[in-house]
């Protein structure tokens, strides 16, 4: 299966996601300013993949203090080389505000850093880096099979899914999360189709979702945005499935833009609506979805496709990134520790801590 | 304003909306089969301007039956004429299978010619034609106008208004439909913004409805199809408006592939869902929506963006380019004779006869 983020030669090789499918290319980031910058020119995307990009960046951030800062046990080497981490840390997380598992993942990498770094010096705590960020990494490959496994109880056989975005291999550590879910449904022969909206203004569904299944055997047919609700309204829709890229401790979701809207249309359509995500994916510290920052991205990713204008010089647009799908209309939130079922308020406490 | 169908020395001038915004360009249809095959290309869109052109269509058909069947009186060659138009009627009608205001603008020239052939053979059938297709254009901008007073009158001041596809001057003789009740309520200063979604696959509302509102200085801001549910979520979104394609006897209404989710999203946030269009868009022979024959066109408006494959090789697309949305989604359907409201079944046959 394809592989988004590896570790390789002591630097982060990434997947350009935006030249796929045409293209099948890595890019290499040598340090966490490269980082940063693949994560916010979304060379990387996919709120876990972002989240081990961002670690493996934190231990870029160590390797290089490691360099700089050579005098371990020196009480000023080592305040500098914690200064140059939480720094380092700062960029990596502010490359994209949405997804919570980006500061997740730099934080328990830092914190994992830090306390090397009091214990055994700056060189030490480059190798506790970077073995957190693997660790990050690996759990998040066994997360997505434990997601897989319990999603996949919740498809009913002979089972047309619909999904938006791309949550799969490329959007995580591998075998994803939403498209986790249909992989794991497939191979147990309860999967007849897969409808893949296609996402604008990205396209991740068209250039990513459609390449991933395809070279999985997966029978996928792709839509423009707007057709998700004329399917559905002909019966040919019996799920949806989407990925997360922050929860709120109420069971509020933030996703793709187009998430809320499939889920108003299922619920008006009374077709299951489904939310695949690891627990990294939830930020109880708020409240509820109103308080989860919304990224808007350039207007130009409307007004242009692949660099060319379709919209009259001048034009103005509005290109929020992701919108939030309130609880009430999520039939359920599929963990690695479990499923949430509703109320989702009440329930979530039991799998997340 | 612009005018997207014109009648010029003796030839049908149509605005090829295909090159919008980038390119202002004319291309003319000296016969009815270039007629047809531009309506088929979509060189011009838009139900009521289909039908205009359809109209100019025939009569291009009866000048070049008048330079075959100059015998007028002959009834042979009469008969040959009667023949000639008819299988032009059926060509142009079958250019495009769901907008109704083709076929009933066509039968409509084809009725006058055919009656005009019997009175007084095909030159001055001919003129008759012209003369008939010409009044359909006019009694279009006349409808639109109108159309546009009794719209207005249902906007609230300070609106943003949400609007799908084109139903603008582009898309008629002249003023619009929807865009004819923004104009309007526009011109009553009842408009603060209309959002434009670009609608995908086709970029209707990036290239066109954008374009058109922008050259009579109407704010506009474009969204990507899947951000409208958002956009309403944040209350920013006072009323929809869009036109129709065709609308069944119950009201059920056929339009741009899109509107059905807007109505379904519309009903989720209680927000005025309107409908505009002239009466010869109301196909009173079908009983409800499910009768009206949804057109699909090439996967490859969806595989491709603007000529450019965005998919994989070898994926597939469904691209279904109408939906339908039945009539208990609709808040009104605003017409040339006036408001039709629910039970739009009961009250339609007020307004069209």
């Amino acid at each position: 299966m394809v592989q988004a983020v590896r570790w390789e030669q002591g630097a982060l090789s990434l997947l350009d996601q935006r030249l796929l499918p045409h293209e099948v290319k890595y890019v290499t980031c040598a340090d966490y300013r490269q980082t940063a910058k693949a994560i916010a020119d979304m060379i990387v995307r996919g709120a876990p993949a972002i989240g081990i990009s961002g670690g493996y960046g934190l231990a870029l951030a160590a390797f290089e203090a490691a360099d700089r800062f050579k005098a371990s046990g020196d009480s000023g080497e080592d305040s500098a080389a914690e200064h140059f981490l939480k720094h380092a840390a700062s960029v990596l997380i502010s490359a994209r505000p949405t997804a919570v598992n980006l500061s997740w993942a730099v934080e328990r990498v830092l914190g994992k850093t830090l306390s090397a770094l009091a214990q055994g010096g700056i060189t030490h705590a480059a190798q506790a880096a970077l073995e957190e960020a693997r660790a990050i990494e690996l759990e998040d490959v066994e997360a997505n099979r434990r997601i897989g496994m319990h999603g996949a109880a919740l498809i009913r056989p002979g089972s047309a899914i619909m999904t938006h975005c791309n949550a799969g291999a490329l959007a995580t550590g591998g075998w994803g999360t939403a498209l986790g879910v249909i992989r794991q449904a497939r191979a147990e022969n309860k999967v007849t189709m897969v409808y893949a909206n296609e996402t604008r203004p990205w396209l991740q569904g068209a250039r990513l979702t459609a390449w991933e299944l395809m070279q999985d055997g997966i029978p996928v047919t792709l839509l423009a945005d707007s057709a998700a609700g004329y399917i559905m309204s002909l019966g040919k829709v019996d799920a949806v499935v989407v990925g997360a890229d922050r929860i709120a401790a109420n069971g509020d979701v933030a996703n793709k833009i187009g998430t809320y809207t499939l889920a108003c249309l299922c619920k008006y359509h009374d077709i299951p609506f489904y939310v695949a995500a690891p627990v990294s994916t939830f930020d109880l510290s708020l409240a509820c979805g109103r308080q989860i920052k919304i990224e808007e991205r350039s207007e130009q990713e409307v007004l242009e496709f692949m660099g060319k204008p379709v919209a009259p010089a001048g034009a103005r647009a509005f290109n929020p990134s992701f919108d939030v799908t309130p609880a009430e209309l999520i039939s359920a939130i599929i963990t690695e520790k479990g499923t949430v079922f509703p109320p989702l308020e009440k329930h979530i406490s039991a799998v997340v801590k």
